[in-house]
């Protein structure tokens, strides 16, 4: 059994639980929170809760710790801390930043003989792998990624903070034109406003400006001011009733060419449509983790990414099993 | 640069040639045929045509030796022979018979201290890997794989092999509806029917009796009977003008459950659309034969197959690029 410990228990962390209960080879060890233990419940309530200041006595209990918090604050300077003490996995996914990330969880890892997994989920994640491998067998060609239909959470709480706003919930769209365009090897150069327009849903306080709230959404810079949206004022009730959910989705394209004088077209498409954003990503992660496990027991010790993982590390199946019934 | 063999020069063979000329760190050092060499004409002129018996004097001026024959007599004895002698790459694709190949490969490369990856492509190859890979991150789901709209070459020989038939191609063809079933989350049992049907288009021989030839393409076991076929009979001008290419593509898709009571469904879906079924092959190829010549620099050898293969291994890019541009 491959020993895991969650840090840090929120929406993510609730779908490594949930995760790691599909994976026979695995066992939740330990949650680790900021907040009171007591207060923390657990889908699982015969797993331990423990302060996270408790997390290094937990040293030879856990085979690999799951980093379930946020990329702006937590992961920075959680990963490259938990990397000297354990073998990590992270969801970080600020793809700017990722060089940065990627030295200083390499440095902790190596100084103490861990393996430290970073920037696993679907974008960093699967989306990566699927753009590189595409990239790699169509030399020639243009990459696309299209988000959506799905909720954005920093576009959703953008929209909350808005003065007279009760609730909202902000829908990312792909431009199906454009999708279009692209699936049929047109190679269109596309700008912000034709790939994806946003959806708001909005549940305003009684007597609250409606034009107003509508104007500062739409003009908003960075978050919406590019893009062609749409605000739909709706009932808290009808906000609970369709659009309690984390949906979430998105394509990778890459459309390029191939033959003698480049006369032959090709589309590779990898697609996800999720029920839940952050089940899927925590599958993802446990998948990953086992890799890590895998990865750390073979002395890989370091940084690694997506890019680095054998396919066969992240199954539990044998290489034999694996040719046998996948091949 | 990766110094590169093609043994055997047909549709495939053509493709890695054209396919090398689009990856900048390869090379193309000569082809091997059983043909007499003189008749052998390449895309490239320059390029030296030998016969196969002269292929062991290549050696050390080989890093990789692609081969190029068929699955059903050419590939079980020529890559575990050459695997002695070459790190070699191979798209066998009888999925029943790849443990026995596997093995075959495996004991001669590794005798030899040679690298040997073996059932590239697409499927086997990318729907291999795509399977499985959905298979790790939806563990409690169900698979699905769409081939075409494509040319079957198989079930093409066979329509031509009828007496009256002059030429003829076939397509295999998705069923809508299922398809559209699968994505919706579904989970359809599907029969061999339900799945596929079959689209013929034959140039008849002036005189053929038409009904015969149709009723013996439709009643054709293994290859048409268990399918709604429909038999068009089309000029041999139209045939030239509307079905000279080998167009192929399919998708795999995993449907699988996670959440606290398996309540959250998703969707993983690969889809590749193909001007060129040989072309594409032979990129994919091409991208393996580069991790086939590290893995072998890196002493990793024996068989391998895509589930081996980290994703880094087949980019000419440096992981630090990698995950810069790519993550």
């Amino acid at each position: 059994m491959i020993r895991i410990g969650i840090y840090g228990y929120g929406n993510l962390g609730r779908g490594v639980e949930c995760a790691i209960k599909q994976n026979d080879d695995m066992e939740l060890v330990a949650v680790f929170t900021r907040r009171d233990p007591k207060t923390v419940k657990l889908i699982d309530e015969s797993v331990s809760v423990y302060h996270v200041d408790d997390a290094l006595k937990m040293q030879d209990k856990i085979d690999v710790m799951i980093l379930c918090g946020g990329s702006a604050t937590d992961l920075p300077v959680q990963t490259p801390y938990l990397a000297k003490y354990f073998n990590v996995v992270d969801s970080f996914d600020t793809h700017a930043k990722i060089p940065e990330h990627f030295e200083n969880v390499d440095k902790a890892a190596r100084e103490t003989n861990h393996t430290g997994m970073i920037s696993v989920g679907w974008d960093p994640g699967m989306f990566s792998l699927n753009r590189m491998l595409a990239g790699t067998i169509l030399v020639d060609g243009c990459d696309y990624t299209f988000w959506g239909r799905g909720v954005s959470q920093g576009h959703s709480d953008a929209i909350r903070r808005i003065e007279g706003v009760k609730n909202a919930k902000q829908y990312t769209v792909p431009v199906e034109s454009a999708l279009q365009a692209v699936r049929n090897g047109e190679n269109p150069q596309l700008t912000t406003r034709e790939k994806h327009t946003r959806e708001c849903y909005v549940v305003a306080n009684e007597g609250a400006d409606l034009a107003r709230i509508e104007n500062e959404i739409k003009t908003m810079p960075n978050y919406f001011a590019d893009y062609d949206t749409t605000v739909n004022f709706i009932s808290e009730e009808e906000f609970n009733e369709n659009h309690a959910g984390i949906p979430h989705g998105g394509v990778v394209i890459r459309s390029g060419k191939t033959g003698k004088s480049l006369e032959n077209n090709h589309i590779i498409e990898y697609k996800i449509t999720l029920d839940s954003n952050p089940e899927f990503t925590a599958s993802v992660i446990v998948a990953y983790a086992r890799a890590t496990y895998k990865l750390a027991n073979e002395g890989a010790y370091g940084c690694k990414t997506v890019f680095d993982v054998a396919p066969a590390h992240l199954s539990a199946k044998s290489g034999e099993e694996l040719r046998k019934s996948l091949l």
